[in-house]
């Protein structure tokens, strides 16, 4: 690993972040053809959040959270920090000083492979993170990672400069050079989907509606009347 | 397996499914002897729902939730919908058009050994869910399995038609034959456990009011002043 | 292990405790020098609650909340109940009945290293837990443990008497002796803190408030301007 | 649960135990349809054995190996003991007295959804175990539970007189009425499988020898020559 | 935590432990009253190691093995040193080196909260070690711990000079003041067992030999014929 | 995620690759800065393997191993596969016909964030495999992944052509670009070592030959006689 930071990183177009703010992780995932998603132990530390922008990246060392203090100075109006770790590790990297420091450069939220704690207080000043534990444990400041290289975060390659979505419902990575396909598809999608919801809130099947008697029947699905029929 | 759908199911009783609903997942599961409880991964999505139904079953691949859609035609009014899969999985195979689906069927809810999505809408329109994950993934619709076979769900086995009972303490599962039973012996629980509960809260110890203190003298267990006596 | 429960111990400094309750884990946690910590996997059952108080200490047998409703009479105004187990296990020892026994001692919360249940009564009630699950599973009572003797539980070994604190961070156990010093570093670390937060509201970077940028080029972090330069 | 001994089981056709044995897990496995896998926490506590026989089954509860005692009795020559337990459990129920006490019987190994003791001893006498975990926790006898009932074992449902079989891939149950046709299966696979090892030794492709190139060329694949291609 | 070695301990009983070594964990395990035994995560590295010795004691920091480097000078002939983490830690941060300076003193092994390397070198050299992680990760020299302080290891308080016992089955602690009583209760346990082998083998049942049938009615057990009296 | 396979790919440098495969993992993951390291729960089905290879990389779905034969086709001569997962995955994705396949075009090994079965056949065969998981669980061929594209696995980026390396200690991946300078350093640190484990063997402490005693006690470490002097 190369203990270094890089300053100037391309961003991904504003125009489609936008759009993903609006749409949210699962049809963004989808539109996406079904990558990028985080690993699902990944989990805001409070509900109702949605959130996206372009990735700062940190690759922090496992209990040393000065890697972040390095990146705050590379954030803009608008980002999104993600941390990655050199090995698992649960500890409490970020609270409610770095969330201030942050939060004075407009960043949006945090995305990290570690631990959070003061999350009272993180909820109250409305600052979401996307963690994989809550821990109080503090880190030391001892050893330099990098900031702004490419990390792996919950299970997904992160660039700088990527998109990175977040909701409820996890969060999902879209690279920087498919954003805007990637948006217009999600918008797409996200309006075909008004017409199937008003069909099947009237009754309509899914079976039906998505035409899957036949092919059900051909991959050898069976109906039975009766248990004992199986 | 037989990749297969049966068509008619016996329903639990739907008096004792009444009662079920009423009292909650502890309470049934103690008038059962203990057994029947789903393993604690299974979490509801959001906090406060309280349901019982009878079980319609789904067996499901990893990844794919083409049976979900073929199992809501079998779903009837006051159903609870249980899906199993054929080995570990946390893909979103649920959301929130299925469960608008669902809910134009009356189903109650859903119990799934697998990931789910959209929960914020699952939260804004009631549809409760236990689940394992909550995950963005999407799913294919490649292979099919079955509907309204036992399944095992997050470690139990559940028989079509069996009660599941939902709360936010977890999901037990009592097998039909037994429901009558079981709802009176929970109904007696309750009853009992008003006036135990009066008694504590006027300082009465749990050790006179069990009588208790003779059987744990008998078991070996020592009193003694300070720590340097043990 | 011996049965034994040990009716006299010395609780924790009050004045000291007062202070824990307010300053919350993290902040206690960092005075004790970043440890007493315990795992992560302990959560409380409902956020917002934060308590401090002397530990009465439970060891019990996994399956068997025996000793828990044993422990009830040695509790007073102010305890904490901690609970360690013999082995990993997740079944609901506690609930609403044994809470309104411990309230009605005043008892202020709960920390468990198994399962809890009736949460949303515990909710209801105001009566805080952190557990290592929440479980309907019933126990017995079979087999007696121990009350008042050192317990580990969830990788922190508490003595009876030591001052447990607890809220939506997790939960950190400070030994008896060291109470009163770790109070007041945890005053002056909460009161130092309130400088540094509006530095950095103002948009004042931590590398320049906390001195960092020397000592991290000595460890060898470097500069790059783009990508292409690692 | 009933605490109940049922004394008289249907055990599975001893042909296909014998076939089962002798091709082991993987293709009993797809020959059953893949299903009945038990989940992959379950490991042999030595490697290289392999088993099949009909079930005898447990319902134990945690920390209690009671029914083990019980179940002893049950058993018979060829017989493969199974234990599933109330609650997630990883104490070490089952250890060399009754590992001796089952091979005086002529029992051929042992599948236990908990812990495992004495594992040196176990090999060295050659009593193949699969277990969710190695530990010497002891175990009480206060509970009982069931024997030759239907039990959840690592994800599965076995009945009593189920084909069990085990080996360095896990640990399949083929239900007793599906025994007969999984054996035929089974056989016919593995039969097939020679010629087509000696094929792929030899250099053919399996997207030849298995046709899959057109219907990879339909489900979109495409082949590019180059990574910026894509 | 106070960052300090301490130099002289009070090591445990040498002929209690070389009666712990000739018995194994499992025997001592049960002769402590079922206490003391580490979580079941900590597996040895290789199979067949069986050793017993008194503790010295290390607590690291996460990624930081600076302290196993000043544990070593603190170690004798027969010791063996017990490394617990401030926090859940997987990374190496003991290898074939630190092996080489151990057995130079005469050290009989390592019992590890977190994760060792150079497995086959340790193997080559019959150097056991019992870890909770297998992994090449390397770890600084940044941070100081303590030696000979009392550590969690595995979910149990290890006091310096405390007497640690592994073997396949696991790790167990016996308290230094119970060393003796314990010793010549694992002594009798093991010669009991020898006469029950016997009569098992013979095909005596542990429910006779044992007497178990009495109160096992008692407790309610049933006996029935055929499934469908259950 | 395109579903494409990429034919042209750069190989790693086979120099380099012979030296890592000669020095192992730990070494190789050192002399790279402590990074590259796949999660310890990737494990090798059988001891003693030791392997380097430039990676061709397949990205799977889950419980569907058809990319795997798309793959056989790309692979060379010492090369090692290496397969990622769009979610996770347990199934046994792998077995011995496959390895048959890969034998005959001489890939070495294969490392897959999944599952792998014929466990035994492939130690027969010394066919070494480094995975998530042992399962039997079969798997479809009915949706496209991508062959020969950036994948992560077991928590690191992997782009076709980097240089895996594995053995009993885990797995490193050097990717492409660093591969000459890091078997450099990684010789350097291997000969370096021969010096340092006489020293050691000899009874020099690390303390002194590392010159630490210094830094730690300008780190705060204090030495005491006596426990009570803590």
């Amino acid at each position: 690993m190369k203990t270094v930071v890089v300053r100037n990183i391309q961003r991904a177009d504003s125009n489609a972040i936008g759009t993903f703010e609006a749409l949210g992780v699962s049809t963004v995932h989808e539109a996406l053809g079904r990558s990028g998603l985080m690993k699902t132990y990944l989990r805001p530390i409070y509900a109702g959040a949605q959130i996206a922008g372009p990735a700062v990246t940190v690759l922090a060392q496992p209990g040393d959270n000065w890697m972040l203090h390095v990146a705050v100075e590379q954030c803009r109006q608008g980002d999104v920090l993600v941390v990655g770790c050199t090995t698992d590790n649960t500890d409490g990297m970020f609270g409610e000083l770095l969330a201030t420091s942050l939060r004075a450069r407009g960043v949006k939220g945090l995305v990290i492979d570690a631990g959070c704690r003061d999350v009272r207080a993180l909820h109250d000043m409305d600052f979401p993170v996307w963690s994989k534990a809550i821990s109080a444990k503090g880190t030391v400041k001892a050893t330099p990672g990098a900031v702004n290289v490419p990390v792996v975060c919950a299970g997904v390659n992160v660039e700088p400069g990527d998109a990175v979505v977040a909701d409820d419902d996890g969060v999902v990575v879209v690279p920087r050079k498919y954003c805007v396909e990637t948006a217009q598809k999600a918008q797409k999608r996200h309006d075909d989907e008004d017409g199937k919801r008003q069909q099947l809130a009237a009754g309509v099947l899914g079976l039906d509606m998505y035409k899957m008697r036949e092919p059900l029947e051909k991959a050898g699905l069976r109906y039975v009347d009766n248990p004992e029929d199986v």
